[in-house]
């Protein structure tokens, strides 16, 4: 029986991969760093030597890299996963990136006869370690159906949402909303404080209305603690806001906010908070106004 | 004893002081529209013939007006509230206003021995009518104990946030998050309806977690529909975010979002859209792509 490739053991790919052991998955793993794959190995997986060895002895193989160009790399590279998968084949990318970069490394494996699906998570580290990340996914039906009971090993939901590259657009539309979300929150706490009227109170008079959200709920009593610990890093943020600005530019669509909040990111980033939770974008406009929103 | 005054019978003001009179309030309204004045007369209010006749025969005055100029003229105006006022009045301002302007009357007032509170609302007019709205006070504690009781016959919570001024600046920290969260839905659901995803979909997929939010539910079912009857219209959240730009010019505060979703709003009142609901912002977003969100 063919075994189940695993490529990219990162934050995140790490405790999926673990997992898929856990479950019962003969995973075949690989990484450019030593010591997760050891550490992969000695949970159960068998430790390749290259992407070739993976994809030759496996019939699924899981992505789980950072960025477009990766994923573009590790699939279409020489000594590749498409150089080296037999037919049929199924790669499951569940990394984040561009739905544009998908839909070419997509279509240049269905030359090949190479299935691939799209299936960004989200939910980050301890929802990894847990297995209840989000899963959305695009590609085609009868591939998904194959590996569905495999992604339900590593999250709580797993939803195809349409074609190959809707699993990132859908992870897309959702980082936007939640940046803007956090936005909103920090713009409007900040001009309570500057107007001399206390954040926390504010919070508490506006939660339950119509300005409620998970966004409000999950980062504000860390920014009255001024808690900037990730969480999700302001940096990774910045990465998937500028895949929208991509995916934005090719379907020609106007992201005003995306492209308003990305500047914010990248100026807190310069100022060595790239690191921080995506809630600490507040200092932002704290440094731009003057005050702080932590309690004192 | 005096009785209780209440100036401005809109749509908001009516069905709030019917709530007084069947709370057993003894009320005296005022109203330059005949209409709603008779209206109000008819379920028990004595109908007075001018401002002054208000102020001259109430101890506790609820102004409920639509902007800071209608206010400043009905307070400090000439025949106005302060003019006929007895040392010892309470104003409690309901109207959504700018906070800048509420620090000016109040301390006018303040120089007669008149107290005025701020204490605007959310919930719109279903809220009114039931009596539930949130109101959000600022302004003398003593002040706000006197009037609390009849607060709570008009909303389900009434809650003192800071000194005078700091209701509207709740108020307008909710309107804020309010827009960032309908902007980001629409900037997200317009880039995955011209990437080819259905909305509704994406939607299902992201609800439950962190971009989930009551805006998300609230509206996203209406935008699917094309449904953009108010509810709360385009044209008051525009003056809303126009006080909070008069409310960070004040304090010098940073406020992109906002600036950038004014614009839009702008954009939509000028194409005849002000009258719909804030969630036809994302009119805005498909004019400009050339998609539209709503199920075919």
């Amino acid at each position: 029986m063919a075994k189940t490739g695993f490529i990219g053991l990162g934050i995140m790919g790490k405790p999926m991969a673990k997992n898929l052991i856990k479950a019962g998955y003969d995973l075949i793993v690989y990484d450019v760093a030593e010591q997760p794959l050891k550490e992969v190995a000695d949970a159960g997986a068998q430790a390749a030597g290259s992407i070739a060895e993976v994809a030759q002895n496996a019939d699924v193989i899981v992505t789980m890299l950072p960025n477009s160009p990766h994923v573009k790399e590790v699939v279409l590279g020489g000594g590749g996963v498409l150089e080296n998968a037999k037919e049929g084949t199924i790669i499951v990318d569940m990394s984040s990136i561009s739905p544009v970069a998908t839909k070419e490394i997509a279509a240049e494996c269905a030359k090949k006869s190479v299935v691939m699906l799209d299936a960004p998570v989200s939910g980050g580290e301890p929802k990894a370690i847990e297995g209840t990340l989000a899963i959305m996914a695009g590609g085609d039906e009868a591939a998904f159906k194959k590996v569905e009971k495999m992604l339900h090993c590593m999250g709580s939901s797993a939803i195809l949402v349409g074609e190959v590259g809707s699993g990132n657009v859908t992870k897309l539309a959702n980082q936007i909303i939640v940046a803007a979300n956090i936005a909103g929150m920090s713009e409007a706490m900040v001009l309570a404080s500057k107007s001399g009227v206390d954040p926390e109170k504010v919070y508490n008079a506006i939660r339950g209305g119509l300005a409620g959200s998970t966004v409000l709920d999950a980062k504000m009593p860390l920014v009255l603690e001024g808690n900037f610990k990730p969480g999700f890093r302001i940096e990774l943020h910045i990465k998937d806001l500028q895949n929208v600005l991509d995916a934005a530019g090719v379907t020609q669509c106007e992201v005003p906010i995306t492209s308003e909040i990305i500047g914010m990111m990248k100026e807190l980033r310069e100022d060595g908070k790239g690191q921080d939770d995506h809630g600490g974008l507040i200092q932002y406009y704290e440094k731009k106004s003057g005050v702080q929103c932590r309690k004192k």
